[in-house]
């Protein structure tokens, strides 16, 4: 039994998001299932390093399968890209150690945020990033930052109703770079709760804008509500950069 | 009477390209002559520093009408913008001389044309980009390339059938440069014929992998026979990227 791992690039615009949903073909999990089931003859279920949301975007999703298949790695990767459709494509396809889970070892994410940020618009970029023409104080949105950045119970910034599971997560770094018109905002973590990351980006935006102060992520972590926080960067902005073992 | 420039940013992508066509909507000067018109309640008419094809798109497209609204720039501009499709975009707006004309003071434009040369499609470009995954000898299209740049009779590099007009045209350089899997092949020059980048750009791939020659490049202007020359690349590749003037 082999076991194969990928990474994945894909772009997210209409997908309901990573995790394959009943039968329905507009999941990106679904889409690699139903060509690699058809390449190896048999139902094929990939791992995946975790969901990502509908319209998210990835650039460095990784997931495995296994597979008792003798067809060679680049004959299956060549396949697999030849029979996905073209916002999906499998850049790298690598045999693993047979104890190999995508999920179970991930130990860190990268996840970008991209923000255009002008009075004019941008025509080639707008599918790919959030259009937000305000001015924004940058050394402000650092303080924030550096209120949110360690271990928290990140639940104020999350979508969940409840969890039963812990909410707890630790960032370990959030840079905000600009280049010319462009805003990056860079989540280095070991995992985000659902939302956690576009509620975070809102909130900056909130701080950045004047309309909030840093000092209050303090009282969104104390309150652990939801409606404290700032509101929900659209999904279109969201990069799944990198999964780190 | 007021004469107003513009530069404009457009995804070609779903446009008969730049030339209004009767009542056509799917141009890109259609579009902007209704939002125009509108705005100054009267009948406009924009001049473009020229035409392109359907499916080409513009980083820098210069067009100028005039008008003898008292609308603030600042103010024409959000307007434009704000009832433009998000494929178009007035990037600057400025009142020139009233004897500016986009067209016939044009002296030179800049064009680049986007190849993703990998054996890996991409996932976020690939509506502006094409993907062209043959291996590609550089120094062999350089080879070309100096052949081509000059003052030359291009009609055998055209879909042009026959013109009346000179098809004689200045290339001021063709420079072909590398950034990881994306070849930019960047054409300076007075104007170009209908194609003619497309079809320069086809043969110098045939160049690259190896079945044409690039002495053979004197041949075609020998014979002025289209059909000697390279196949035409997709427009989707293909951006206008400056107007001299």
């Amino acid at each position: 039994m082999k076991n194969i791992k990928m990474i994945i690039e894909y772009d997210g615009s209409r997908y309901l998001g990573w995790q394959r949903l009943g039968d329905s073909d507009r999941t990106i999990q679904g889409k690699l299932e139903n060509v690699i089931s058809e390449m190896t003859e048999s139902k094929i279920e990939i791992i995946g390093s975790g969901r990502t949301d509908a319209g998210t975007h990835a650039r460095g999703q990784v997931a495995n399968f296994k597979t008792t298949s003798s067809m060679k790695l680049q004959e299956m990767q060549a396949y697999i890209n030849h029979y996905l459709p073209q916002d999906i494509v499998v850049k790298e396809l690598d045999q693993v150690h047979e104890r190999f889970h995508s999920r179970y070892n991930a130990i860190g994410k990268k996840y970008i945020y991209y923000i255009w940020n002008s009075s004019i618009p941008s025509v080639f970029d707008r599918k790919y990033i959030f259009y937000y023409p305000e001015s924004l104080d940058i050394s402000k949105m650092n303080l924030g930052c550096s209120r949110l950045v360690g271990s928290h119970d990140f639940i104020g910034f999350s979508s969940l109703k409840k969890s039963k599971k812990s909410t707890i997560r630790i960032i370990d770094d959030i840079s905000i770079q600009r280049e010319q018109d462009i805003l990056k905002f860079i989540f280095i973590g070991d995992g985000f709760l659902y939302n956690m990351i576009r509620i975070i980006v809102g909130t900056l935006l909130e701080i950045g804008k004047g309309s909030m102060e840093p000092e209050y992520i303090d009282e969104i972590f104390k309150s652990k509500t939801r409606s404290n926080a700032g509101f929900t960067v659209p999904a279109q902005g969201l990069f799944l950069e990198e999964v780190y073992y």
